[in-house]
């Protein structure tokens, strides 16, 4: 019925994550009928970033400038490095403006089922630049899955031999989380964890 | 932290219907991420929408051609002829793929509320279309709301002195619907037009 340009539209919103077809054809409809408001903005704004677009060659953030916005921020805190799984870790890190410090994206995690080893992932970078010096503290902060704390393990022993504190998000329980509800390993780490009431 | 670039994209995203802040930021990051096979094809698909978008002299529809799709195709009915509040209507019944007819965009319905009048909806279009005779049949297909019932009410007016005839949408219980959770209203709409068993 649409024709073949619009449905070329609602497949490529469809495969978005969090839009299926229904509500692909929803925003396209939004879309055709707002254009001056919706479709040139929206058009704009991709036309820029798709022209921009670059991984940062020092952290691996992708950003529209290389090296990124946060590699590039004077006002940072060089001494300590947060290690993350992916980019939307580092976004979602970054997002709770919690973390003074510069990041570093490995772009997955060791998996012996998928198959990513060691040198799949950006460790060689990272090793290199802790190497250069100038930081105090590695934060891990890797996914709390089984692969995410593999992870974290093996970069604490490569990461060993350097002069470095190295640390990791602290495991337990979830702010408004519910003992009745939470699974018993988080229950067990919060319980092994303990810490004196202050 | 994401480039103002970023951020204008992420905006532009969230204001599609069904994207909130979260997910059109999850969107943009998989678009980043996966640059060729989502972040291209989008842009490319929404730039022929935009060269090409247009609204149908004849029915309301949008589509990328004007007359729309709809309207040239020489295999449906020009013989009946649904009317629908908006373009996603149509779309709806389209999709169904049961009304075989041409279609009738009103572009709004009668709201005292809204202020919106007779004059500000394409009727005066649909009742040129329904005077230039060669039709037999028009289907009010409005929403089962009180502005929808009452602009087809209107239109059923409007219609009455031109030789066809005129028809709505059956109301009742939806299918799948069970008698305990439907309102008052469906229920008495279903009971009102009750048929006899075949």
């Amino acid at each position: 019925m649409a024709s073949a340009e619009i449905d070329q539209l609602t497949q490529a919103l469809a495969r978005l994550p969090g839009l299926g077809p229904r509500s692909a054809r929803r925003a396209v409809l939004h879309l055709l009928k707002k254009r001056e408001a919706a479709l040139t903005p929206l058009l704009r704004a991709l036309g820029t970033v798709a022209d921009k677009l670059a991984t940062c060659g020092i952290c691996g953030n992708v950003d529209t400038t290389d090296p990124c916005g946060i590699c590039t921020d004077a006002k940072r805190d060089t001494r300590s490095l947060c290690v993350v799984e992916e980019v939307s870790d580092l976004w979602a890190l970054d997002r709770s403006r919690l973390f003074p410090g510069k990041f570093h994206v490995l772009g997955g995690r060791l998996s012996a089922l998928d198959g990513v080893r060691p040198e799949d992932l950006g460790i060689d970078t990272l090793i290199a630049r802790v190497s250069g010096g100038d930081i105090d503290e590695v934060v891990l902060a890797m996914n709390a899955t089984l692969e995410g704390q593999t992870t974290a393990h093996y970069l604490a022993e490569r990461l060993e031999s350097h002069p470095v504190r190295i640390t990791q998000l602290a495991h337990g329980l979830p702010v408004g989380g519910e003992l009745d509800y939470l699974d018993e390993g988080t229950l067990a780490q919060a319980l092994r964890a303990r810490r004196p009431v202050a």
